[in-house]
């Protein structure tokens, strides 16, 4: 039995209409000869629905009782899909994530899938069934259905992919693929047939939401590639495959990401000791507040400095607090914050060995006189910020100068 | 560890607000040292709005997938009303029919609870939790969640309240309880104390709606009171009990029903043969229409009679369909079918012994120059159809000659 999964995302069953196309398509792999698994998400917004319904409740619910409310949403999505496929003459059964043998642990809102138990699934499989699946959900060692914390139904895609050793998985979604830019902003910008989970991780990391983190990370380690591909159009997208799957010769950059979701901090006159750095960050990772391109300058002459982080717009304000207890501590100056800033990327492979790659960065936003503000960089990934307004014109220039538009791979 | 079983309907966790309500009325069961079990239906209109987002997908959902669907909306109940009594301070956990234990058989949409495991709902009752468990949903044999054909939520509760023991349930709506006619047609009508499983499954079949019949027939059977009471206000309601404990002494009328929700239907010239009142029930039975009050005439002198039914308003042309081709069958002349009839109602005890009871309705209705066009009688029921347009003036008339509006019991 040769199996496939797919996995549709909640704005590809947004509604009745693109429900039944996703069915269709899902009909159209099983004549292919292809035994068929579909991780559904909740359709369009119902997530936030019953979350912001959950809140009329109450400020703070309960997390069992969340999760509890919130898997509805993809059990709405797994009925009406396999009801779609049944209208449409293909045998079809939905399955909760219990139902499917979805073991979890971890507890509400944040479980991790331990085992799936393929018994059921195969049952179905084996009587001619397309299987539509729950994603972001599984069963709890208590009896209660938990959602998946980080990864959600991607993950529960990529999981099922490996219990039933498929080698790969269709990851359908409102995107075409991977991109070398936004193609909203850079006119040029080229759709990518291939890219490695290493630089979808960094472009994840560098602001770019194609795929969630956490299930690249188990794809990459079950060795399950991934095709990124549009719900609404038949044509290829990105597969996300193994660094060792592309064979490369030298270094490249794959793809820009721009991210303007993103404020910087700065702690003021930090006193130049040791362990600052420490406990500065230790002040935020207690809070759970993810920072980007931590940068230190120099020790001024009065033998202080300033410490820089990019972090989330939603985290500013807790960011900002939490520093300003930790520079009362060190008697820092003060802190500031600038949430008129834009962070550009460029992602690929081997930059360690090859400086010109960051070189070219530098010279192209200098000649459009392009500031910046900030620079890190590691072997996969060079990220500048800029003033928010120069975020676009950056990604522009940078895409020429790399030479993304015209066809490399 | 005395338990209280309650059931809120869905008209009563409507919206936020009114589950915050109804979790208060748990909390305040909780204080006076009850264990409390909650049955909630689906809020407000959810049921109905997943049935016609179904009916997008496909117009004829499958029956298995629509029971995976619909049962979302329970779920959601629970986990809202669960979430309100954790935010007031009150331990509380939401189970589903499957987490609580309710076993079902008979298949999707009309399932038929079978046992219930209350090994759960205990564990979690000595923990101190109030439980609150999906109505109108257990777990089939096959490891699906299957919804209960008849009697839905309250069928649930009272199954609750015969396996734990309780003796009673409290059923909360949108009524406050059972009167003697409809309080908005009769002024004078009066709230009843108590009155009988007997009288209301008559009221029932005379089209009044305050429970489902067959949760009433399972109360009756396992001796589980119930008390039908109003969600929104804090007086007692009417305890529905077994006809001994209400210790009669004669013949009374308890309630008055009028039903304007059903046509009639007459076969003109049927045939005066044996066995033509069988095929003429038989081809509605086998269509599944519904029938009340029939009626045959005495045969003609050309040998000839016409037969009569009450059916309700959505089965009419249906079964005008079914009865025109045994009208062909059986040779009759005409299938006639007149909407603009209502049936008026009288229920109570020990009918049969007394006749004066019918010759009330009838000389009532006659003083009042209503005319009756069908009458029909059992034990504990006197009904007649008259015109739509007489129908509130019968009641008043019935509910005045009657005496009822005068406190009794």
């Amino acid at each position: 039995m040769k199996i496939t999964v797919m996995k549709f995302g909640g704005t590809s069953v947004a509604d009745p209409e693109k429900i039944q196309r996703a069915a269709e398509r899902a009909i159209a792999e099983r004549r292919k000869g292809y035994a068929v698994v579909v991780v559904v998400s909740a359709p369009g917004e119902m997530t936030d629905e019953l979350i912001a319904l959950a809140e009329r409740v109450t400020e703070t619910p309960d997390d069992r009782e969340l999760d509890q409310l919130v898997t509805t949403g993809e059990q709405v999505g797994i009925s009406l899909f396999a009801m779609a496929c049944i209208a449409r003459g293909a045998p079809a059964v939905s399955l909760t994530g219990p139902q499917a043998g979805i073991d979890a642990v971890g507890g509400a809102g944040r479980a991790q899938v331990s085992r799936i138990r393929t018994r059921n699934i195969l049952r179905h499989l084996k009587a001619g069934r397309i299987v539509a699946v729950a994603g972001f959900q599984g069963l709890a060692p208590n009896g209660d259905t938990a959602t998946l914390g980080r990864g959600g139904s991607d993950l529960t895609a990529v999981a099922l992919a490996s219990a039933l050793k498929t080698g790969r998985c269709e990851i359908f979604s409102d995107v075409k693929g991977v991109y070398t830019a936004d193609p909203r902003i850079v006119y040029e910008a080229r759709k990518l047939p291939r890219i490695s989970f290493e630089e979808m991780l960094e472009l994840a990391g560098a602001g770019a939401q194609v795929m969630q983190a956490r299930s690249m990370e188990v794809a990459e380690r079950f060795k399950v590639k991934i095709h990124v591909r549009s719900a609404f159009h038949p044509q290829a997208g990105t597969w996300i495959v193994a660094q060792e799957d592309l064979m490369l010769e030298k270094a490249f950059v794959s793809s820009l990401a721009l991210d303007k979701s993103e404020v910087r901090l700065t702690v003021v006159g930090v006193p130049d000791q040791p362990g600052v750095a420490a406990t500065v960050l230790g002040a935020l990772a207690e809070d759970g507040i993810p920072v980007d391109m931590i940068i230190q300058s120099a020790p001024s002459h009065l033998g202080v400095n300033d410490m820089s982080f990019m972090t989330p717009k939603g985290f500013a304000l807790k960011a900002k607090k939490a520093l300003e207890a930790v520079a009362r501590k060190l008697r820092a100056e003060r802190v500031d914050l600038n949430d008129q800033v834009a962070k550009v990327s460029a992602v690929g492979t081997g930059f360690r060995h090859s400086p010109k790659i960051a070189a070219t960065m530098f010279s192209a936003l200098a000649a459009h006189k392009i500031n910046i503000h900030m620079i890190s960089a590691s072997d996969l990934r060079v990220s500048c910020v800029v003033d928010l307004g120069s975020g676009e014109a950056a990604l522009r220039a940078l895409h020429k100068a790399y030479g993304l538009g015209k066809g490399r791979r």
